[in-house]
């Protein structure tokens, strides 16, 4: 079994990412991030029944447990789901040096993330990420939270977790569709700071979509260290960070339209960075020829490069709410070549509404 | 007009206290802590039409007001009511730049300071404190959190406020009830840091209780002093911090059995305080003459030295969900002297019985 280790620096917030096949299968595993006598097993419906029993042995012996089911999906990222994790935790008595352990995709690892963040003002916790998008990404740099019924992600915390622990025997039973959603951030890291890996992905997507290991975990891996690099730079998104979210303003756009269920986070993210692609050919900051190689290796990872019909006014009310919001005006992050990204705020307005208006009309009915 | 600024120095975090008469009433006074364009002020139903003209003014002018109005009372600080807070913030577009303001007592300063430390992972806040206990205590030091129904404060972070402004004109229609339950977290600095102030308020209670100006300036200058001094040495209560939590392991269960609503906070920690004093006596930490201090200058203040008739089994279930509960055992703060106090875990157990068997028998029906 090989293993790699990626490493998060952030003083007395430090953690390790873990990242190799079969780790939770060893006994004990997850023992030496448990600082205190109980653990509190955040997971879902879909993902406990596959995986539980493995976490329950990575735990280890002589340390008491607790298990908390949480329903399967992004509508139950909110306020009402996260109270069943705080009732679990008092009922069991957790105190605040119990460990929340997080089991699940990016809905889970949020969730409990937050619950940590919050319970008793701060609980360590641990991310056990089961899917490609939650292994790459929102397991690491501590970004926790649910979301409000008008706006993705609004309350949440900055909760940097103990370690994050990806086991890649975990995505054998992840479906075809999540695992190209998780390609969409893959894909974002090489767009926004990292040309050779994007090349490096256009010449090996096929061998990802086919699950060969090593192909898979090199992606894994290098994605984890563009992401490592970035919080370690910007823990509490000043600045740079807000790189990450390429295509997010469109994307949580698309999903709080759709009521986060018929589109995956990856496929409204693929369609927002295509977009975030044609606007910057618009503004003559990206050449055609790059913006055809966007949407081609979305095309070719199975995610969309279109979004749904929403229609230009309803996208550009829901971008209106976006976190990256200040004093007004919405902030976007845009390509000036592959491999470079910056968040501009003072884009020509028309160039917005020209994309929203070729890309989100609503088929006549 | 004389006004004092006390400082809680914690790096960039850093914030001043100012306490003075009449500080709302200057236009524009709250403008050097507000970076946005705009503020979301959160009261409740009783201070709000008192005070929200003058916050208002104090606010100044070019910025944009939103209000968000809260039931009054400490039954409301939960999830439920926190939402309220979400739904204003989110309807009206507030960014991570806007500022929040907590007009009202400790309730409205616990919750309006959770919104903020998680709405958008995090928007400033004011604390402009309208309660005695508020301007000595709650407002200062960054513990914000609402209440689970099976446990008080369980759900919160540590988010500390760009400023404390308490305008001690805001207690002139504070009730009597309301000004001895702000006494008893005033005289809890005495009791745990500093006994020459002990003395001082053994001395001048009486000046306090007629609202005497300069006997209530006084003692909030001293309290915000010695809670700045604590919380400066131990933001996140890794240890020390933890002192200002006598009385409060019995208090908060106290408040827990009679559902929030029947005792305020002050009178719950009042009766948790004594409870505290009488164990020390009983291990030989404190004599009957320092004792009987303790309980005659709650008695002065007209707050209660004994706990309702919850039953001594209940009162220790409860306090077993303590947040100072570390690997299953209930540490407590005791004093060992006027002036001087210590977290214990290492007590017998039958010290903490008989103190419970005492005061909390309940009355054969």
């Amino acid at each position: 079994m090989s293993t790699t280790t990626v490493s998060v620096d952030l003083g007395a917030r430090s953690y390790p990412i873990r990242i190799g096949r079969g780790l939770l299968a060893k006994a004990g595993a997850l023992g030496p991030w448990i600082a205190g006598d109980s653990v509190l097993i955040v997971t879902n419906e879909t993902v406990g029944p596959l995986y539980l029993d493995r976490v329950r042995g990575a735990v280890g012996t002589g340390v008491h447990m607790l298990e908390c089911i949480l329903p399967d999906g992004e509508r139950y990222k909110n306020l009402a789901t996260l109270e069943q994790v705080f009732d679990a935790a008092v009922d069991g008595r957790c105190d605040r040096r119990t460990t929340v352990i997080a089991l699940g995709g990016g809905v889970v690892g949020d969730m409990a993330g937050f619950a940590a963040a919050v319970y008793q003002r701060g609980v360590p916790f641990i991310q056990v990420p089961t899917t490609l998008l939650a292994q790459v990404d929102s397991s690491v740099g501590g970004k926790t939270g649910v979301n409000h019924p008008r706006g993705k992600n609004m309350i949440g915390a900055f909760h940097q977790p103990v370690a994050v622990v990806a086991d890649t025997a975990t995505l054998d039973t992840l479906d075809d569709r999540q695992l190209s959603a998780g390609l969409a951030e893959v894909i974002k890291y090489g767009l926004i700071a990292d040309a050779a890996f994007f090349g490096w992905l256009e010449d090996n997507l096929p061998r990802i979509l086919e699950r060969e290991a090593a192909a898979l975990a090199y992606a894994i891996e290098q994605s984890c260290r563009n992401k490592a690099a970035v919080v370690t730079a910007d823990e509490y998104e000043q600045g740079h960070r807000a790189l990450l979210n390429l295509g997010h303003t469109f994307g949580h756009a698309i999903e709080t339209a759709t009521g986060y269920d018929t589109w995956l986070h990856g496929e409204a993210i693929a369609a927002g960075m295509c977009m975030a692609a044609r606007m910057s050919e618009r503004l003559g900051w990206l050449g055609p020829a790059d913006r055809t190689r966007v949407e081609r290796i979305f095309s070719a990872a199975r995610l969309p490069t279109q979004p749904p019909a929403i229609g230009a006014e309803r996208m550009k009310e829901l971008m209106a709410g976006d976190k990256k919001v200040r004093d007004g005006r919405v902030r976007l992050v845009l390509l000036d070549a592959i491999g470079s990204a910056r968040l501009v705020a003072d884009y020509p307005e028309q160039a917005l509404d020209a994309e929203l208006a070729t890309a989100a009309a609503p088929t006549p009915a």
